[in-house]
């Protein structure tokens, strides 16, 4: 090489946004973790294809609902991110259900489930969530109404009626639990499901391929807002492997937002605690796929993702964000979207002539 | 061999099954066709990839309904025999839509559709379909709200205004409508939709292996079946590819079946036509895949199909079918179910700030 100075000039300047980005990824990797490339296994539930399969059939049944219409896809649609994209999910009899729904992509990394964190784990959600199908969804005042997934309940009932009624699901669990005596219970269709669940994560994301090294995966509004996201404070709750989903914080720490995004009449985990400091307590939002899920927050009223970075850090932080640093920060968000799972549809087996059939 | 004439005797014997086989599936070729192996070509509307996968994301997104409650497949569940399994399919704020939802496997084959055969092909179905999303597809006296396609219509706007809203839309309809200067249009919307429709096809049923050629596709009670459902005269208009869906006849040819089954406010095709001679007549019913959508006829009021068998003999034959008989046609009916269509979920482009929002 003719120019030996010129050369390491050249090595130093092409290096110059990879040390900005090392710096940066340094920060970030303290604070942020990748979605694995492959399911985690629930902790004493063992995945088992036969699991698998049961689990599918059950989370895209609406007959397992009293009004056989509502599936857990009807509000966890997984080719739309997972949730419903409504302001509040629509539970029997076109009942609001009060909240929005919340993404089941990545869910079995949350620590907590449900905005008020009613749900210790995927299990535990889809108990409760059965329950809730009646009607009983809706908000009444201070939050939804609370089901202890060990009370008679007629939506269980039915649910444990009717797959024991129809012959295709028998075969089913008895495959999913071989060598339990009494496979087709309430407990086990909620299992299958949890497992079934694990499936749904989303790895590959351009921030995670960034976080792994990859430069490129980031543009440069990406990079600014991801900086923004961190030095802001918005990564103080938003951390982790799914950026939340991990602890819970009143909605309005700093400023309330007003009651047509924070709606006076839900308490939030006030409702499951009952501690008065628990009043507007909800759980910290997991970020991941967050393009995919508008409207946002609990109430859903904010359908801009832009407008909701706005709102989170007047109300939490007390920062106004210019224009330019909540859209830079909007970029980075949309770098949190992965792949989505590639689900095949289960066919359910059909009802029988004794089957117990749908109730108005 | 040493004894020959035992030999034949026995050869004669093993091909006595065989022989009768071949007589009756002379008779059967001569009624019934087979589901063909690959998807149909609708006419003037080739099918490309791009098409395909345009359709099959509008198929099973609710957006376009202007609830953004109710897909295609919310009424046509493919994990389902492509029905809905209810007596009535639910419009919108839970609205009866008052008759039973079809199937939309192998409907392609069908010469008109819905129960009053007021569409002639399948875009013309999705068409007629979005429009009645509002919640006016209840039922009115004499029958359904009959839309024209070409009217304005607030479903039908909502549609066209939200696609035009999504840039994952915009991209998918230039992709599958190359050179079309305004390609996000109701009415491409639908042909998408309807190419998509011809892949729902189920070949390889056990009664098509048998026609072909396969003696052990059918038990014993499915041929005795099929023979009685010739002999009794089902097949009189029970015939072709779908052993349906070609013709029209009033329900109670014979004998009026009571209210329960045949209400006396739905008048059929008396609806479209406004002929007198039209009320109460529906079009006849496609059997292939039966087993998997119960209930049974436009009321839905039937569950078990076997019943189904012995109230259409009465009501259409005045023929008094013995238990056995039904039960023996039910089995045959059952060798219908053909391979369920294996469709993997599309991930639906997602709405942006200024994408027109679901109306309550």
């Amino acid at each position: 090489m003719r120019f030996p100075l010129l050369a390491s000039l050249l090595a130093v300047l092409a290096a110059g946004p990879a040390l900005a980005d090392d710096s940066l990824r340094d920060s970030a990797k303290k604070l942020f973790e990748p979605i694995p490339d492959t399911a985690p296994q629930l902790p004493g539930e063992p995945s088992t294809p036969e699991k698998l399969a049961l689990g599918k059939m059950l989370y895209f049944d609406p007959r397992i609902s009293e009004s056989h219409e509502l599936s857990c896809s009807a509000c966890h649609d997984l080719g739309m991110g997972g949730g419903d994209g409504r302001a509040s999910s629509t539970a029997r009899s076109w009942q609001l259900a009060g909240r929005k729904s919340q993404t089941v992509l990545n869910a079995v990394f949350n620590k907590t489930l449900f905005f008020d964190g009613r749900a210790s784990d995927l299990k535990d959600q889809v108990l409760r969530s059965v329950m809730a199908f009646p009607g009983a969804m809706q908000k009444t005042r201070g939050g939804p109404t609370i089901f202890n997934p060990a009370d008679a309940n007629p939506a269980k009932a039915h649910a444990v009626e009717f797959l024991k009624g129809v012959p295709g699901y028998v075969d089913a669990f008895n495959k999913a639990f071989p060598g339990d005596p009494n496979p087709v219970t309430y407990d086990n269709a909620a299992r299958a499901i949890a497992v079934f669940e694990t499936t749904l994560i989303t790895p590959g994301a351009p921030f995670d391929l960034w976080l792994k090294g990859d430069d490129a995966a980031l543009g440069e509004s990406q990079k600014a807002g991801l900086k923004l996201f961190v030095d802001k404070g918005c990564s103080g709750c938003h951390n982790g492997v799914n950026l939340g989903g991990a602890s819970f914080e009143r909605f309005g720490v700093v400023h309330n937002p007003g009651p047509e995004i924070l709606p006076t009449d839900d308490w939030g985990r006030y409702a499951i605690t009952k501690n008065l400091a628990d009043k507007y307590v909800f759980r910290v939002q997991e970020l991941r796929n967050v393009e995919l899920n508008p409207p946002y927050f609990h109430s859903g009223r904010v359908w801009d993702l832009k407008k909701a970075v706005e709102v989170m850090a007047d109300a939490q932080l007390g920062v106004q964000l210019s224009d330019e640093e909540s859209g830079k920060i909007a970029d980075f968000l949309k770098s949190l979207t992965g792949r989505q799972p590639e689900v095949t549809l289960p066919h359910m087996p059909p009802m029988v002539a004794t089957t117990p059939r749908p109730q108005p």
